[in-house]
């Protein structure tokens, strides 16, 4: 940890680093257009032997951050050679409007992927709705079947974000069999999944959260430490022990409207091995694997 | 931890002990006759309102413990005035065979509650039959959307023995809340959905494996250790620190044909605050929640 006196008698040249840990930076970049650029190629084969992919996005809110991520989803599904339709319902659209909506496109032969937006209308929420989205379609892995077959190690689609955690760690050779990840959130689309994920890969795994007592003694035990708690510079260099690797799931709106994680990047650089950057980090990778299951449930249903 | 030299100096009256802690014994024996009570008062009620609640067994294996284990359930039922019948397939049956025989009670009225025993014959996984048991029928929660319901907060059953550690817990007063509770195995049928019921505790949970590094100094840094692997012994002094609560979900074969836990009783006792026996701590609790789902089937069925 910082130390104040050492500061104050100007002993060190780089005085707000504790350490010289030289911090790698876990660009989600070059992974995500690897994935790109495999699925592009598969979809094209798709679409020459019949039809593209096509991926439904169901939205009920008038939240802006919803809908610059619905038409980033839009466009990075275009440039795959994904088709994508859109159903925007009411924002004061009932549950059982909405589960109808869902249930339509979970029969409809011609949708292979279904992806409901939060937030919700007021009153809804994602686990009373989800169920109506057949596990096969269920490309963000929500519903309670989906999480239920990932925590049984069933084929299914696991959530993209918890899955862009592990995905980019591998890429970047951060070892997980026998290493201790301390997961600091518990929410159904991230958290709890990725513990799952991890457990798979034989991790030894924590999970942490608000009611956590003594969270940066929980989290500096860890070699491993995920933020995805949706607070912005939640996680600092008191949370993480030197040398540990950081990996940053949030996506806050800064102060001055930037896109700012969960982690001080500033505290935290200089002390861990590795961080990834938000944005660059997980979003894209991300992004890149929603498309991927996209074209994997079109590949399973065309057999 | 024991210390060998200051044995042999006979430096102390209580050698084999490290500390002066009393260990207090977390029996499951009243809070399971507590629960049985109201159970077959329940059960009582529903059967002079017509039926009584309905369980069906059903087993493909000719292993002994198996076979104790069935008999038992059937007794427990019928104490409580819960009707049971006992299916008995081919050890050598297909999982074809065995999801029929779960299709059939799933879907007869007479059937309030579905339970399939395990082992299973060889080649057959829980995982790939589990899903024939529908969710209102899974009183031991195995199938994928069981759990999945479990891991999202929605009405369905847990698997009993992982719920039996939380409730035992509770039972004693022992607080879960913000506490550090590590999980020694991660089988789906009690590790992992304990992780899901104690993050609903607002516990801190770390769930530890056979590729956890380092396992004495992970379970020492918890508050709760709870040792639910099915090795013998396996959790011992060394692996608790000193005041912890430890609670032992074992039942494995001993020496001399007694029932053992995991929990290498003499080392811990004395160390801990509080350790659950075994037999007689998570088994009858167990048992008794069995039962309770049973019941609540049927109230529900009945609705």
């Amino acid at each position: 940890m910082r130390k104040p006196g050492a500061l104050r008698a100007g002993r060190t040249a780089t005085p707000d680093k504790v350490s010289d840990v030289d911090t790698t930076s876990l660009s989600g970049k070059e992974l995500a257009a690897a994935v790109n650029a495999d699925t592009k190629e598969r979809a094209a084969a798709l679409a020459a032997s019949g039809a593209a992919p096509r991926l439904a996005l169901v939205v009920a809110n008038d939240d802006p951050a919803s809908g610059w991520y619905v038409k980033s989803l839009e466009r990075a599904a275009g440039r795959l050679g994904i088709d994508s339709t859109t159903t925007n319902l009411s924002v004061t659209a009932s549950a059982e409007e909405i589960r109808a909506a869902l249930r339509a496109l979970g029969a409809d032969t011609a949708v292979d992927a279904v992806m409901l937006q939060t937030p919700l209308p007021a009153g809804v929420t994602l686990d009373e709705v989800s169920p109506e989205i057949p596990a096969a379609k269920d490309v963000d892995g929500v519903s309670p079947l989906s999480l239920g077959l990932l925590a049984t190690g069933l084929p299914g689609f696991p959530p993209a974000t918890a899955q862009a955690v592990v995905e980019l760690a591998k890429f970047h050779d951060i070892p997980l069999t026998g290493r201790h990840v301390a997961v600091v959130g518990r929410s159904n689309v991230v958290g709890k999944p990725l513990a799952q994920l991890l457990l798979a890969e034989n991790a030894t795994v924590t999970v942490c959260h608000s009611r956590t007592t003594d969270l940066p003694a929980v989290t500096s035990a860890a070699d491993v430490v995920v933020a995805a708690v949706g607070r912005a510079g939640l996680i600092t260099g008191a949370h993480v022990r030197e040398g540990a690797v950081v990996i940053d799931v949030g996506t806050n709106e800064g102060p001055d409207g930037s896109i700012v994680g969960d982690v001080d990047a500033d505290s935290v650089r200089g002390r861990a091995a590795a961080l990834s950057p938000v944005p660059g980090g997980v979003g894209p990778v991300t992004t890149a694997l929603l498309m991927r299951h996209v074209l994997e449930a079109a590949e399973n249903a065309r057999g």
